[in-house]
């Protein structure tokens, strides 16, 4: 029955496990493999090169997409395979190795990989680990939950190692839409108009006598851990959604608002919920990842269409989905992250973005990556791609944390992802900010009385009120910029 | 002969005297002008609005394409009239007002204004004041030399008072390329794939109706500074030009290299003047404004095609190509900025992208604004834009200056305009780093080897390595971040 997902007869020679496939990981190569936000990633032949080099260490650069599953990021690491890592990873062991400065990690805009990959920036590809559901008859590949890099892995690498994943419904086939942007200088125009339009192919081609191995596997992906919403998440969905019905009072958006773009996490999933019981109909996504929320958006008739790079959805929302794949064809499209993030169709399709800051500050710059601006969480994932071309560009936080000894919004963050320039609503909890239009005196006056937690209220509007009587554009007082974070360091709170 | 400029018989009684048209101009209006880095910009309305308000107060909102000439920006803000300001400036008397904070300035990407505007995100467009070189028969515009926002003005205005500019020959007609973008959510591609592609009309549309007053002037635009090339811009330029020799020996570029975006200033005309005398061949340029370097590149034939949003040249220079203009009219296009400027474009094109810094730091942070994080000096302009989504991204500064007590090159910059996630290459007059691919600990060692002033080296290597010791994806000593600044604030030296 495995061998039936292999249709391109000669290929049926390359099968072999996991242990014997990764004999091809020469030390320094560079790997890319697919994988995005955990969905689609390579189940057996990365956990066996971690495995493999317990005994027989090995060094490489690993590309993917996004972060890896089943801890293989943290195998890795602790097996010391990673050199270097690229372009996301969201792994509790690789990131310590990451700050320990043991591997280095370049934190990219999603969007970009490909780019340098194609314009032979980064170092080529040696060997490509792809999960596909199965090879067609013209040896192209059908690829699971989720299309990242890995089409243009397939076409640049040397060597190509599958993993027919057969968990994976065959009924798969459709789902995805593989489409290849030209290189410089004969790059065209990416011919979408809205979330819905299909324009490439359903399968990624591949030089067949480049694939060495084939790999059966029946694992699932990792399954999303879906946070119940508490106070804070609920108060911060309730206020961006009251924000969306003003905008729509005020003319500026109409009931179907534009193309949603999610990042992953608590807040975004009870925003999309809260839209189940709202005015709002025939909205559509245009995202890199799909969660939960989006299925039963499209459930619940308020959802007509969603585009991303991945789905990441629990284990109850996976059989759901790849159990019916028929109902949910016409309504959704995984493409290659340089599609789905692209700057161009971003600004073209008029984005709604929102995404989670670690922190911000009163004149609206955000850091999403840094703790104390110096050790990194995940990485700037595809924020960037979207927040700086979007039609609206909202980041979301808690006001406060550690029984409000730690204010997430402060005189200056410790390191910058989005500037204020990129920024256009800020909300916690306690309220929401719109920046738009604003200055950098009123856009701080506005993020201290809408957004600040109370207990930092008083210190916060005095941090403002001593650098505006200085001077300034956007005043601060250097000296004193970083004070919170020092006292956090010091005293464990950032109060006074 | 004045008007026979107005070719639109029924708005011949609209001329009046600059005096006369700003009774138009009511208390906490909003204006639209023209003008884009000084070139096309309002030459007698705009100073007799100064005037006015000497003796009868008022104040404006001003939105312009960029910068104006002729110190109007600062004859505005010396008489009180300018509230707020966006999106760019690079006045002294206007810039001193705004770090006072008695004017409001919003500091805007270039390619946004007009998106805000359609979607009446800032409020709308009073009165448009707009140059031009004359009113075609359909009461159509002819613009002069800059485009910036003046279509979505002259759209969106309730009322339009026209500048005539007799100085500029009627026969620029045909040098602008005026492309309206559709309004969400039914936007359509942008049909641009080579700077040279011309896709709108040769005037901006405007209902004659609208038109409430016209004013003859025949004042040319304020001349560029042209600074001599000293020996830093000579050693800036020189970097550069070794690197794209070295990028085409790697195969990453061809000798027509990818079209060429320079921000104004010496280190550009120094790259493109170093152009001239080189291999490279058929240069194109996709840019926002064309400086005299442009004009000589096309005189000696290096170069094919310069697309921008304005022509600001030295007075020579003005005088050869709006006295040649049937020389130039095929190799150079002027646009509006939402076109010059748009993500899509850049990098659908392939922009190789060369802005100015004020500082960076050791991972390859950018600050282009603010002086100590506080004080702004011109603003983002289209820096951003072009960063973002370049194909290559470089930054140059000085590595020191005033006899070596400041160094451009930091522990951390003071105000953060362009991340490291956007910045590829970094040049000073010591020299280049290439950045691409690297991560944060290997950027910061590239940048302290290549580009810091030795005077400096030693302090930032210790910064660097302490802050190591430390650990951290981007080490960084938080308490000792700012202590440059604080240091040349305090005694008037950068150094130890």
């Amino acid at each position: 029955m495995a061998y039936e997902r292999i249709k391109l007869e000669r290929l049926k020679d390359k099968v072999m496990t996991a242990e014997e496939a990764v004999r091809f990981f020469k030390n320094d190569m560079v790997v890319g493999a697919s994988g995005f936000t955990k969905a689609g990633d390579s189940k057996v032949v990365l956990p066996a090169l971690a495995e493999r080099a317990k005994t027989d260490p090995i060094k490489i650069t690993l590309m993917t997409g996004a972060s890896l599953g089943h801890d293989t990021d943290g195998k890795l690491a602790e097996a010391g395979v990673l050199k270097k890592r690229m372009p996301f990873q969201v792994d509790r062991v690789l990131r310590n190795k990451i700050n320990a400065g043991e591997v280095l990690f370049i934190d990219q805009h999603l969007s970009e990989s490909v780019e340098l990959l194609h314009n032979n920036i980064v170092p080529p590809v040696d060997i490509a680990v792809l999960e596909v559901a199965y090879i067609d008859r013209d040896g192209s590949l059908v690829p699971t939950t989720s299309v990242g890099n890995s089409a243009t892995f397939a076409e640049l690498a040397d060597k190509v190692i599958l993993e027919i994943n057969t968990a994976i419904p065959m009924e798969v086939y459709g789902l995805h839409d593989i489409y290849k942007a030209e290189n410089y200088p004969h790059r065209n125009v990416i011919p979408i108009v809205a979330p819905w339009n299909k324009i490439g192919r359903k399968t990624i081609s591949v030089n067949p006598d480049k694939i060495v191995a084939i790999v059966f596997t029946d694992k699932k992906d990792s399954p999303a851990d879906i946070a119940e919403p508490d106070e804070k998440t609920t108060a911060i969905a309730s206020h961006i959604l009251k924000f969306f019905e003003n905008e729509v009072q005020l003319g500026h958006l109409t009931d179907r608002l534009l193309p949603l773009q999610a990042g992953i996490g608590k807040v975004a999933n009870a925003v999309l919920t809260g839209f189940k019981h709202s005015n709002f109909y025939d909205l559509t996504m245009f995202s890199e990842v799909l969660q939960d929320s989006t299925f039963d958006l499209i459930d619940s008739g308020v959802l007509s269409f969603a585009s991303a790079s991945s789905i990441t959805v629990s284990s109850a929302c996976y059989e759901r989905v790849f159990g019916n794949l028929q109902k949910y064809r016409d309504k959704v499209v995984l493409r290659p992250q340089n599609i789905s993030n692209t700057p161009g169709l971003i600004r073209r399709l008029g984005i709604i973005a929102m995404n989670t800051a670690i922190e911000f500050d009163i004149y609206g710059n955000v850091n999403s990556t840094h703790i104390a601006g110096t050790k990194i969480m995940n990485g700037i994932g595809g924020s960037g791609d979207f927040a700086r071309n979007a039609y609206l560009s909202i980041f979301v936080t808690q006001a406060a944390s550690k029984n409000n000894s730690i204010s997430h919004v402060l005189p200056m963050v410790s390191h910058v992802d989005h500037t204020e320039h990129d920024v256009d609503i800020l909300v916690t909890d306690i309220g929401l900010a719109d920046l738009r239009g604003l200055a950098p005196r009123e856009r701080a006056q506005k993020i201290i009385d809408n957004c600040v937690h109370p207990d930092f209220r008083d210190q916060l509007q005095s941090y403002f009120d001593r650098a505006c009587a200085r001077g300034g554009h956007t005043p601060h007082l250097l000296e004193e910029a970083f004070s919170w974070h020092l006292r956090l360091a010091e005293t464990g709170s950032m109060k006074k």
